[in-house]
């Protein structure tokens, strides 16, 4: 049962892309903290990911520099791939980010040597990008990154955000992405923030 | 809780964007029949759609025209997106097939007015250009939508062609487009309906 039973082609490459496809199957086991928003159950790495390239599609023109939609869209497919080994970092725990991108490099290593060198190292290249946050089309994927499970959290009582006591600056400083490249989109972000204290979601 | 909690921004626009977001959430609970690689449970549309985004920047070589990729990627990203409303057609369900194109029409109908009109048309004619299947980009996309469910079924023990008592026959017809699109691949496509039927997993 599983990837013990592939049935191996007489194309190398072809075997590896298709194994490779197998075990990114392993993002729908990766819990983040978030809820759905029906706040039936948490989200999946899978989930998230597809949300977030979807939300590409829609939310350019609050953009503050010219973005590449595309690309955006294919950094918001990968970005979270290095978490099946990496595992879920979540955005306001301090000691699991304090050696996150030693993990996740790690992780980066061991994954994208699963797949046929020149396109591993074009996913690669895809995640380092979106992680580096330099770019306008890294920026815009790390907006949907970050408004995608603030969206969640404002319609599921703050889900996350009482579960971990978490405070308002540490959002703000989560969301501070948003500020400088979405201004207009934070101004929304912002009025929930205000919400968010007045309902006790967030510490002050 | 939920939706009835959405706090407006003063921007109309920004305001169905960011509920469309939180309505294709739904994407989550539409489940599929194809069991996750692990076996442990049904996937769902969103985790699906992720999923076959992820193989497209993978099988270009197979293809049997040129493709643009990005374009594939983003089909695959909302090729689904109608089945929050008309639910998901199982490809072997004959009686399902017979009114799928109605209901899936009228249930665009009713997502894609959620957005502002110029992004709803967008999207809808992504969506529909995947779904007539003549383009290259809808062909590769719709090679992907068809292989990765194949492969979720060799990996585990053929579950939904076991528990639809499909036969051959209708999962060739189902595969047509990979054998025509990209043969490299129905190579190893062929070896594992071989393997299936002698297996017993699916029926002559």
């Amino acid at each position: 049962m599983a990837i013990e039973d592939f049935l191996e082609s007489k194309n190398i490459r072809l075997d590896q892309q298709l194994r490779f496809t197998a075990e990114i199957d392993k993002m729908t086991s990766i819990l983040r903290r978030t809820m759905l928003v029906d706040g039936s159950r948490r989200e999946n790495d899978a989930e998230h990911s597809w949300h977030i390239a979807v939300m590409a599609l829609i939310f350019e023109e609050y953009a503050a520099e010219p973005v590449n939609v595309s690309r955006a869209v294919k950094m918001c497919v990968v970005h979270d791939l290095i978490e099946i080994y990496a595992g879920d970092t979540f955005a306001y725990d301090v000691a699991g980010n304090a050696d996150k991108a030693e993990r996740e490099t790690a992780a980066a290593d061991k994954l994208f040597a699963q797949l046929p060198s020149e396109q591993g190292a074009e996913i690669r290249s895809l995640w380092e990008e979106f992680d580096a946050m330099q770019t306008a089309d890294a920026k815009y994927a790390a907006c949907m990154d970050r408004l995608q499970p603030f969206l969640h959290n404002t319609l599921t009582d703050g889900h996350t955000w009482v579960e971990s006591g978490t405070a308002r600056p540490s959002v703000e400083k989560r969301m501070a992405i948003i500020k400088d490249f979405m201004p207009e989109v934070y101004k929304w972000v912002e009025t929930n923030l205000d919400n968010a204290l007045a309902q006790g979601w967030l510490k002050a």
